[in-house]
């Protein structure tokens, strides 16, 4: 395939792309032949986007790793940081960043001018492919959920996720303020990054580990959801504060009110919903009616989340609740399955890809600030997650380790603070360096952590034994 | 759902999303904001896109007409000819056509420029994931279809392919020329537009019907393909033709040349590679280990097809029609379906979408020659077609209106040639409209006449009293 590539790029007449672009004056003209090369684009990125996420998939696999975090080191070794293959715009990139523009470049005799049209509308397009991946694995999540049981460790799941802000946030802006130095602002922010957990990579290290079912499970995705909607509030506050030096209050109040009525709304509504949801189905008689019906559902979900400063994310979540309540829950699993398969891996590496780790090079002087600031703020989102284990009430015999280690990944909603504090000029780059360090850290810590205390311990024993360990690890903080 | 929409929208402080947005000052650097709404956007235009296809589907399945029908003429509906949900930025709109756009703008408290770069982005994606669905569909063909069959056919395919491509050719440029005095240049134009039948109609309707693996089926699928090659052939000399005023006659034999390599060198060492391919799928242990190798192998193939001149869609045939040999075949087959079910209807609906109806309006001058033209032109690219079924020797008791009838539908192809012929000046506003026409004609036309010939007949009497009618009415363009 290669050689036929080579010989045909050699052996292609500069005159056939100039005649045919030369018949379209204007680049916006040129419709036809510009959306074929995105298509093309796209096309090369995904090969590549798939077999970086299978070769680490394969390998984490054989090393009883989780599977995501072989998607997300495979996407780190094609992106920023070593290969070069995908690369987003955000950063300053430029076609000339990315090989694989280079080589369709190469491959399809074009201008660097087109190359950098083709180069944005690439990116876009595999960013939203990305967002629509988490979209589909919050859905799937949401389907393989029982709200019921979700329900019944609801108080667990609430003080898990308000201690899980609360701490991390005290502790990381506090401490910054405090021992570090940082003025009040910044300290604000790293704190406030600090707080939300990544649903997507818990959720997906859960399923993988047929452990999404469990109390723990339960506890740790309930917790994780409202996390997110208390980050997104937090998100709010800060970048309020960092504008108008007050808080708005009624933006707070409108914030709690829209993500109480979304989510409580979306999941009654939905509820009543069914039975005509499945007589509607049972009624279509062409191709694709269970899957198509339910992501005009998820995706109504999904924008209106969008729409009103949630996330898309919880709208397909409680679309998949909703729905796993149906009678087609089995059927719409299994249709899901490759959907996700094709898309869930673009998120995962395109995350990884994104992930900058050049700013753990140690020979940069801002980075050995960083550095230290990373390190406090590390311990802090460790062990500011990890107590909230400990807060689990009523449940004995749970696996506390397993819950406090499943709040850790941050994630996405990490670099979401970063790139909105930096933005509004409040961060400076070795607070901003210190977060993205955190985020790398927590979120590639993460899977292989809850791997491992999900497999040695059924066993209370040894949960007793580790979380015997964690209190006496979480007055640390504390004394400090 | 509508009044949870219009509440929020009603009560969104304006300060949330000017906090929110404020903080980025740039428009380029406002990627986190920006990214969710572009989601929002496309799930919207998803939502809109499913539930035109599955209505369209649900009516033409009860009053017995083909679903991709349906789907077709519900993108009409949503488009630029009627409730203008989905338009694209091609026919010089803006987000202000745009319904769907405005109900963002709307719920979403978007800046009219805002909303412009939030349309241009969607329209982008929507876009690739229509040109995504078509190459998924025909991956999906080649992978139901059977090679060996389609090769014991291939004599009688080259010839209904060359026929059909010099028949409607050669009837369009000359009529126009000689009866209707258009000159030369445009004449050819509109000829050429009438050459390439569009595979993914015919093989949709071929596989709904559950007619692909007939022989008829395989002849249409045969020469379909071959008429894209021998389209794409025909554009590269036409428009080189409109450029220089001379044939380029290296650019031809350079396309002859790689389509050749192309297919028959991707289907011998896709076939050489085979059994690598299932014990690499059956060593690796994680989820979507065939699916994504697959999708892989059908991309490669794509990628190489669309770069070196030709479409990616013959590249994901090729692949479907390797895979379709080993043993993983049906597995995969099943896996594809649903993703088939989420991306093909985009492309469909896109379709309709993006045809403009108001080219049929006889109250417009333009229109009034532009019917004339049209009305010959559709003659032509019938009866050019419909002339091919005479041609297939060598197999009695075949249904030869249906295989003249499969080769009808232009679709996307025409419209290719319309783009590039006004692009170069060379058509007139009349001429360009004909040829849209044109393609409207056939394209709506082509499903249900083929559901009607196969069902009305495996009975050969009936077939061969259709080509006797047939080959009365072959007889009236030569006398012509």
């Amino acid at each position: 395939m290669t050689n036929l590539t080579a010989w045909v790029s050699q052996n292609t007449p500069n005159f056939i792309s100039s005649t045919l672009l030369a018949t379209t004056p204007a680049p916006t003209e040129a419709e036809p032949v510009s959306n074929s090369l995105v298509l093309a684009a796209v096309l090369l990125t995904l090969v590549v986007i798939y077999s970086a996420s299978k070769i680490g998939a394969e390998i984490c696999t054989r090393i009883n790793l989780p599977t995501v975090l072989g998607e997300l080191v495979g996407g780190v070794v094609i992106g920023i940081s070593a290969l070069h293959l995908l690369v987003f715009p955000e950063g300053g990139m430029t076609a000339a960043d990315s090989l694989i523009m280079q080589f369709l470049e190469f491959t399809a005799n074009l201008s660097p001018q087109a190359a950098e049209e083709v180069f944005r509308s690439q990116s876009e397009v595999i960013s939203v492919l990305a967002e629509l991946g988490v979209v589909i694995l919050l859905f799937e999540v949401g389907l393989e959920s029982d709200l019921k049981e979700l329900l019944k460790v609801g108080p667990q799941a609430v003080t898990v996720a308000v201690v899980g802000v609360a701490a991390p946030f005290a502790g990381g802006t506090l401490g910054l303020f405090y021992l570090f130095g940082v003025p009040l602002i910044p300290a604000i922010f790293a704190g406030a990054a600090l707080t939300a957990t990544s649903i997507g990579i818990t959720s997906k290290v859960l399923t993988e580990m047929g452990k999404l079912n469990t109390t723990e499970g339960n506890i740790i995705l309930g917790a994780a959801v409202l996390d997110d909607v208390l980050g997104i509030i937090v998100l709010a506050v800060v970048a309020g504060l960092a504008k108008t030096g007050e808080i708005e209050v009624g933006n707070v109040i409108y914030l709690i009110i829209s993500a109480a009525v979304f989510l409580v709304g979306a999941i009654i509504v939905g509820r009543l919903l069914n039975p005509y949801f499945v007589k509607l189905i049972n009624k279509m008689q062409t191709r694709g009616e269970l899957l198509l019906t339910s992501l005009v559902f998820a995706f109504v979900l999904s924008y209106i989340g969008g729409v009103i400063q949630l996330e898309a994310i919880l709208g397909s979540f409680a679309a998949g609740l909703v729905l796993a309540e149906t009678e087609k829950q089995e059927d719409l699993q299994k249709q899901l399955f490759p959907i996700a398969d094709m898309l869930v891996p673009i998120f995962f590496v395109a995350v990884g890809a994104k992930t900058n780790l050049g700013v753990l090079n140690p020979t940069n002087p801002t980075n050995q600030e960083a550095l230290v600031l990373a390190g406090f703020l590390i311990l802090v989102a460790i062990v500011g997650k990890l107590i909230t284990g400990a807060t689990v009430f009523g449940k004995p015999g749970i696996n506390r380790l397993a819950v406090g280690i499943g709040m850790i990944p941050r994630g996405e909603v990490g670099l979401v603070f970063v790139s909105v504090g930096a933005a509004s000029g409040s961060l400076n780059k070795a607070t901003e360096a210190a977060i993205i360090m955190m985020v790398i850290v927590t979120t590639f810590l993460a899977p292989p952590l809850l791997r491992l205390v999900f497999q040695s311990g059924s066993a209370e024993d040894l949960s007793t034994e580790l979380s015997g360990a964690l209190s006496s690890e979480t007055s640390e903080p504390e004394t400090k």
